[in-house]
């Protein structure tokens, strides 16, 4: 090693430790679709709607929780891992009707370092190498790593797009066949990941579809893993039904849940899982070691909103706020005659890009130039009316990004005037579509 | 499944789903010290020198910076996986010329959830299934799981602890046999796990030592992690040395830090790895997928803990207030005649308990039954002085429980009001130990 100016420069030697093959699996290192929309490669004052984390705070009176928490002692200090008990027992309170259970607060509810590091714990338990985990396409991206990190073997069931034909379809008609799901099933399928409501699609499963997944399951015993960090987003009076709560299937389902999404906080990382001690009692061992407890003054604020939301009404509020913002998006496509999908619940929006008219030799970067339409099309967008959106394509596996290419996602996560300002840029859209005739 | 009441009851299907083979190491799903020594085991005065967390709060000017930040939009919501800019600024800025660099705020940090979720994406990020990692016993209990979970097989080699026949010896007396630890290296040698200064032995490593370790790094192409979470605790102007800083040692050193340590914020969960891009980059990766990021109020507030604790000349008052905790601990057990080791570093200080003289039939909980003398002398201690501490057995590998079985661990992380209050009740100490002729 040699000195220059007393800053040590050493020669590379980067490939000196190499790392461990896992990480070559489930994109671990590519450069991902968050990086290349990154605000900071956009303009300056383009509106982000990729993003799916919001432009406003959480409530005052929750936020108020966390700084009481700060001016004690205890909950500066480490949490038990399952969570604080004030939040476990926050969490029975709000969550055992739903469930129509009377949750254990020390075998039944787990605490984690948000809804992410809550789905990673229970793979790190329950996964044996090789085993397979059926997720439906589109799929939230962390997934595909946190599967193959812990040797899972991902299996790929698409959700069937409406008709291309359709101006206007609804999340709904986003469909399992369910012969393909049983197709993909074989003796080392662990586990089925279910999304409901579901990013990006906006779906929000039925009944029927859930009771076709828990047959399956129950013939083939299987781990169900339902994450339902939307469940305050389910818009237009639907049921939002928890697959746990059907007959047979609190035994073999994981319920995930995030305080980031309920609460607009997705930077206090607080999440919990709900399922019988069977299930949460290996997480618990996982997580245990991973991050041993989950940060305790933001446990305590969660407690306060779940503890003090009824007091303001704020499930029900939320809930049309967001609907409010979601129709801003769903009048603005609607108007402009551009395919867009209705969604049931959370809080994306898709709409279909495949009759975007990119100029020949239109100067994208590297980084989206070896990629699909929607990448090309999600940045043309934003660099010439100034909105973000997310390319699908990034919610498929490889051999299926054709089916996401012609899709682009809108979150709308973000305060009304935002919405607004966008749906007036949105208006130039018009000019960069072909015109059908 | 049935319904009582409305509560759904259901039979029990408890080897429903297998939890991974994984968990089976490790003593993952075993009993640990922490619950059995748990506050709510032992008798509701008990003074808890125990557990590794301060009895009182961070500083209020830290706080403050993460009131300020809960106010904010931004610092609510999700932060770059690599932590926040200005916390990685603030840690280059802190760090950068203890390891006489100009640290890469985009390559050489990542903030971590607390130094426990930075190690475990290291040792995912590098672990391949197989790999060795040498861990000098006694060491950090969460290390074991987290190393077997991740596909790894720990090694041990212990440090040799001080002539019992001494009363009085210092944490610099653990030494390692550098022919053992040569001896231990093998074709699947992959790391060296090195905690200085030491929990629970408090040992500062010295240069020597730690010249010796990177000599065998560099010779066998091994990778060092050197968890350091108790970098602001090194007493008697006793030197600590960054093994990081050792000539050729940056390229193949991942350094870990806390804050929750730094700042008496055990419960805010935030750490950081510090190291070459090579390492940092498969860290970051692997981090990003377990927890996508840290919490982000708090990482503001470490921020401005860090800008700021020259101003309040607080890494110095703090270190001072520690010493003096240590001091009554050491006067205390040197008046008593109580052997015991001087700490030089972090806020631990053992004490040897072979000559404890439990009666007969003592009424021992289940739990502590099976294990080693120091389980029971730990327990007979809290129980008849009301002062509790943890039995160091738990720190070494089962065939090396023996070595451990010597040794309580009372913890200074205290305020000094409840030092000088257990000082009080270990007089009793003498009554419970055999004269010595
Ligand atoms: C479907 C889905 N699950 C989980 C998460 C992560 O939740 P958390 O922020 O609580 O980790 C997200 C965040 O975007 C998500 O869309
Ligand atoms: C040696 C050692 N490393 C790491 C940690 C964990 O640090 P953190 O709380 O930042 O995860 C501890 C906590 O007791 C420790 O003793």
């Amino acid at each position: 090693m040699s000195t220059v100016n007393g800053v040590n420069k050493h020669k590379d030697r980067s490939a000196l430790i190499p790392f461990s093959s896992r990480l070559k699996d489930g994109r671990a290192l590519a450069q991902d679709v968050w990086s290349i929309f990154n605000a900071l490669n956009l303009p300056p004052d383009c509106l982000n709607l990729g993003q799916g984390y919001m432009n406003f705070a959480p409530p005052k009176w929750v936020t108020e929780s966390a700084e009481e928490a700060l001016h004690t002692i205890a909950a500066n200090h480490y949490s038990h891992p399952r969570g604080r008990l004030r939040l476990r027992q926050a969490i029975k309170d709000h969550y055992g009707p739903q469930f129509n259970r009377d949750l254990d607060i020390e075998k039944e509810i787990l605490v984690t370092s948000g809804a992410n590091e809550g789905m990673y714990s229970a793979w790190l338990a329950f996964l044996e190498l090789g085993d397979e985990v059926i997720l439906f396409e589109p799929f939230f991206d962390q997934y595909l790593a946190s599967i193959t990190f812990n040797g899972g073997k991902p299996v790929y069931v698409p959700l069937h797009p409406p008709s291309h034909d359709k101006q206007f379809s609804t999340s709904n008609e986003w469909t399992i066949d369910f012969d393909e799901l049983r197709a993909a099933i074989t003796p080392r399928t662990k586990m089925i990941i279910v999304n409901t409501p579901h990013n990006p699609v906006g779906k929000v499963f039925t009944r029927e579809e859930l009771e076709g997944i828990a047959a399956l399951a129950e013939e083939f015993n299987l781990l169900i893993m339902s994450d339902e960090v939307y469940d305050c987003m389910v818009y237009d009076n639907k049921e939002h039904v928890r697959i746990a709560t059907l007959p047979g299937m609190w035994d073999r389902t994981i319920t995930v849940g995030s305080a980031g999404k309920s609460f607009s906080a997705t930077g206090w990382r607080v999440g919990w899982l709900i399922g019988p001690q069977s299930l949460i009692t290996p997480s618990l061992a996982a997580s245990t070691r991973i991050v041993f407890c989950s940060n305790s003054p933001l446990q305590e604020a969660v407690a306060g909103g779940l503890e003090k939301a009824k007091n303001y009404n704020f499930f029900e509020t939320q809930l049309k706020e967001y609907q409010d913002r979601r129709d801003v998006l769903i009048d603005t496509f609607k108007k402009l005659g551009i395919k867009y999908t209705h969604p049931e619940g959370s809080y994306f929006i898709l709409i279909d890009i495949s009759d975007i008219d990119i100029p020949d030799g239109y100067p994208f970067p590297e980084s989206v130039l070896g990629r699909g339409l929607d990448f090309k099309a999600c940045w043309f967008i934003a660099m010439e009316i100034g909105v973000s959106s997310i390319p699908v394509s990034e919610f498929y596996c490889e051999e299926h990004t054709h089916i996401g290419e012609v899709f682009a996602r809108f979150a709308f996560c973000k305060d009304i005037d935002t919405l607004k300002a966008a749906s007036e840029r949105l208006q130039g859209l018009k000019k960069l579509f072909k015109k059908r005739e």
